[in-house]
């Protein structure tokens, strides 16, 4: 059958059966993308992934996420956006407007706005989407390229790199706008639903500092206006939630310019929700027959050269001199662990061998991309490392799972699990493979787990299983991780000693539970919006005399609740400001006494959703929050009915 | 009243009133050796701390624990090694031949010596010491003394060097035998009451590499025969005990080469053991009102810089450059917690502040230094830093010692406690040291502790009190401190508001109540000869099926243990190899269980004392675990009666 030859997004061409159809061409990219794919964009238009696709055609492949079509959708509207701000300021020159994960936006010169101006643009944009006008691509001779742009460097310098020696050269048209751009668009501004604008910030052309400063304008759309509107609802939440915000207001920890950027101190209250993490973490792998190991942060780099890490995250590696030997800050925990096993010989029944660390490493992301608690250079992984007979991976991966699936639970978080299969390049035999893969298959089905396959996504060294969390907004945050290695053991020359007397080589599990410390907390502070479960609270209670009379009984009911974090309001507020004030703290419990209650000897329970009881005896509050407090509950429930 | 000279070891010279003591010259010189004066020894002889000195005297201070005399003493017994040395091997050349903290060494050359040998000259050091020869410096043209080593290139080197210019030399003669020396000695080979020589190894001439290799006699000497063989036990019991071999052979830790020099990795039982330590710390920090926090290891040397650790410390700091600044691994924490002090705005009223974090530093020791756990490169302080007002010094120190004394109860560790204060170089004002020295006086009568004061022997930021552990065989070790300060506070600018609504400085306490994991975990090994307290040990019980038939018997057994560290012996051994084995293994206690046992549902319980009980009730034998647990008692006591 001959041929036909498509075109992708990122520019390239590929060759295809002369009856592919969009599901075809999704699976010629990639395993990955095939199984995943839903529906295809063809020369703009939407259409189901069993439609065949012709010579020539313009194919996004669009996946269960939608993501790529919307980011189509968006890219049409960064154009709205440009052709609205040169009808209203034709003086603005255009720089670049690309689609990102939350909308899109585009950097423009010679042109002052405000917010003013925004909602006068977006109104014109509004406009154009009524106006429905079809948006189509025209190759031009690169000369006429040129001297379109005669006044625009952005646009000169872009067809000089981007698009050199392209002619003809690839614009996209809609009405009265042009735009030099290789899209792909969607059929016509009317398909985009809804647009808006969000804010302006300042940035230097090409991210050069030595650069222009050029206005960027910050929008998003959708297909509709009741998901622009539910976006917009939950971007409000999530800016509210905003874990940096909830860090300060928290007192949680900072990050100050002194001590270094991308390194966190955490402050008393946050460190106390890190221990209870700590704890919960230990006490899983405890159960789990995971042995307690500890490695240094500094080791010579000979190790990471054997571990072959050396190679691949040497840029990211902080690196010093040290008597003339090369040293280095840990960027991972296993080639340590690694060590630790190396120093015994081992026999099949001293297998699984399972340590964890709570290993603090170090990786030096480029300071433009620290952010918060979610990109940092120091973070701490609740790290295990499993050594393994290959016939026992199923055991232990199901182990694992069970401890990932009760975090979760434990937590109130969902989970996207994705197991990702041998790649092209990979180290290790068929059998070893096949072997792993189907234990890992087991796995999942046995326990029913609902999971995505990514063919040929595992890593060179062994296949693996992924978990996203999903937070109460909805968003997607990179958590545990199970991953098995065929390629540290052997680097190594790790063995133990088979049933047959003969050297082995064991499988290496890494797995890890929260993921890191940092992505776990930051991802806890915007779930629970602060208002976090009563075992993880840094503040668990808080007494409220009503007047300062009542400040020794209150001391006394502070002895009396025993070890939970309980602490005595003590300013001379009134009672209200007092509640306000334990409320914005988000205090699982606030417990009023007055003259009544010391006279009773008992206490008024108040909690953060606003509830309140009377005449509460000591001891039963006490009971409650013991067994509130073992049974890690995500919401305080003394006064549930 | 007119003055004479007196000559000091290290051959400076001090002038002293015509009518001054020994003690006098010992207030001298300092007033922490005054103080701690008991004796001195003048020209050789030993005298009482009120005898008078004379113009041109050789004074050396004894203090109370007679290190000084005794090296003096050790001085002169290498001299007796090298003179007996002489007459059995002619042909040897001397080197150099220093006392040390536990004896004395001397490096030779051009001799090839065995451990029989070694018996030889012991035999003949006897022999010196029985003839009781005078020991006599005489002084001589330095002309004579460069033909006297025309053959010895070792001792002109030292006259080249360390006796540059003199003219004329001290050397130091007994009968057949000298040597250049500059003293002081004994009186005569008399006063030296025992010696032993104690190994061989080798030594590079002036310790370079690149320099001969020379033989080095370890020896020691003391004053009396019973002294030596207290020391003689107490060495090979230490020898027995020591951290390193202990340490391998329970698999409690290890410094592999390809890790790094003084990076320990801690083992699964080496780790269990730190978190019992940890787990006790922390609930001790809490108790107290102590704050968790944590901070990173990585920090700009802005940081240090500002807290005056730079100056100081930067040759001991692992630094390093990230994007064209410096940075260092933390020597220490407070300049990370004195920062998050200044985090937030303090009135009196929340002072004292007071934080705890388990904070692993870093800190570049010469190689040569390293020694197992005891100094190393990487270490974990259980440190805490506590803000308070100056009013509130004693009654926190007096916190703070309690913790420290229910640590030493605990471990059953003896202490001694030394209060340095002002030294002449100093920061702060008369009135704050007053005003913080009357109150470390005053916890440490109030509590009635017996401690020695170290006049002027402060840090110039503040007055301290420094305890030394004195473990089962009676060596002292470094431990927890209580250390004012003055100067940081003031560097970092901290505040607290007052009741008078003004800004006032907080004075910073630094305090330990292990000093470091790492030394506190090697004098634990060394003090229980690692016969961990059931609380601590790795494994707490190790049950001991009499057969195989009771497998099944001796897992049941296991869970009904809960959730002590209790193992189950598989192997297919016999009982009495079992037990030998779970005897090497310091294991508290053991559970033999045949079908006696399994039959009736009961344990036979033997200790590591080697106690045995049979017919124990399993639910008798949990509830007495809980117990020695929960009260860490120091030794197994199930069994006593």
């Amino acid at each position: 059958m001959s041929e036909i030859v498509v075109s992708l997004p990122d520019g390239s061409e590929l060759s295809v059966a002369e009856d592919a159809t969009v599901e075809d061409v999704a699976y010629e990219i990639g395993p990955g993308l095939g199984r995943v794919a839903v529906e295809g964009v063809v020369d703009g238009e939407l259409v189901d992934k069993a439609a065949p696709v012709h010579d020539g055609a313009e194919i996004v492949i669009v996946t269960d996420q939608s993501g790529e079509y919307l980011r189509v959708l968006r890219h049409s509207a960064a154009h709205v956006f440009a052709q609205a701000l040169q009808r209203l300021h034709p003086e603005a020159k255009l720089a670049i407007g690309p689609p990102t994960d939350e909308g899109f936006y585009y950097d423009v010169a010679n042109v002052d706005l405000d917010a003013e101006d925004l909602d006068e643009i977006e109104a014109e944009m509004e406009e154009i989407l009524e106006e429905d006008l079809p948006i189509e691509r025209e190759l031009r001779p690169r000369e006429e390229a040129i001297a379109t742009y005669e006044d625009n460097r952005y646009k000169r310098e872009i067809l000089d790199d981007e698009a050199a020696g392209e002619d003809p050269v690839s614009f996209y048209v809609q009405g009265d706008f042009e735009d030099l751009c290789q899209g792909p668009h969607v059929e016509s501004t009317g398909d985009i639903g809804a647009v808006k604008l969000l804010n302006i910030s300042s940035a230097y052309w090409r991210g050069d500092e030595d650069e222009d400063t050029l206005t960027r304008v910050y929008g998003t759309a959708f297909e509709s206006e009741s998901d622009l509107e539910e976006y917009l609802t939950l971007r409000e939440e999530a800016q509210e939630r905003d874990h940096r915000k909830l860090g300060q207001e928290l007192d949680l920890f900072s990050i100050p310019d002194v001590t270094g950027p991308g390194l966190p101190l955490y402050h008393p209250n946050g460190k106390k929700i890190l221990d209870e993490l700590g704890d919960y973490a230990r006490s899983l792998n405890l159960d789990a027959g995971y042995d307690p190991v500890e490695t240094p942060h500094l080791f010579r780099t000979e190790l990471w050269k054997k571990s072959g890490h050396y190679d691949n995250y040497v840029d990211d590696m902080f690196l010093m001199d040290v008597n003339d030997e090369e040293y280095g800050l840990k960027p991972m925990n296993c080639p340590g662990h690694a060590t630790i096993f190396d120093q015994k010989s081992w026999s099949y029944r001293d297998l699984p061998v399972r340590y964890f660390e709570d290993g603090k490493v170090y990786r030096k992301e480029q300071r433009g991309e620290l952010s918060g608690l979610s990109r940092v250079w120091s973070f701490t992984i609740d790290d295990g490392h499993l050594f393994c007979r290959p016939e026992q991976i199923e055991q232990e991966v199901n182990q694992v799972m069970e401890a990932i699936y009760e975090v979760l639970d434990t937590f109130d978080l969902d989970a996207h699990v994705a197991l990702a299969t041998r790649p092209e390049k990979s180290v290790g035999g068929d059998e070893i493979w096949e072997q792993a893969e189907s234990q890992l298959r087991s796995v999942l089905e046995n326990q029913g787990i609902d999971y995505d396959l990514e063919p040929g996504d595992g890593a060179f060294y062994g296949p693996k299983i992924d978990f996203a969390f999903e937070d109460a907004l909805g968003r997607k945050w990179d958590g545990p991780t199970v991953q098995l290695d065929f390629n540290m053991p052997e680097r190594f020359e790790l063995s133990y000693t088979g049933e047959d007397n003969e050297d082995h080589r064991p499988v290496m599990i890494h797995r890890a539970l929260y993921g890191s410390y940092e992505r776990f907390f930051m991802v806890l502070i915007e779930h629970f919006d602060g208002k976090f479960p009563l075992w993880l609270a840094p503040e668990q209670v808080r007494i409220l005399p009503i007047s300062d009379d009542q400040l020794g009984y209150a001391h006394r009911v502070k002895n009396e609740l025993g070890d939970f974090r309980v602490s005595v309001e003590d300013r001379s507020w009134t009672l209200g400001r007092k509640i306000r004030e334990a409320q914005e703290d988000r205090v699982p419990y606030m417990i009023v006494v007055g003259g009544d209650e010391q006279e009773a000897g008992t206490i008024s329970v108040r909690d953060r959703k606003e509830r309140e009881d009377q005449d509460v005896e000591i001891e039963t509050f006490r009971a409650h929050l013991e067994a509130e407090y073992e049974e890690k509950r995500i919401e305080p429930d003394f006064l549930d009915e």
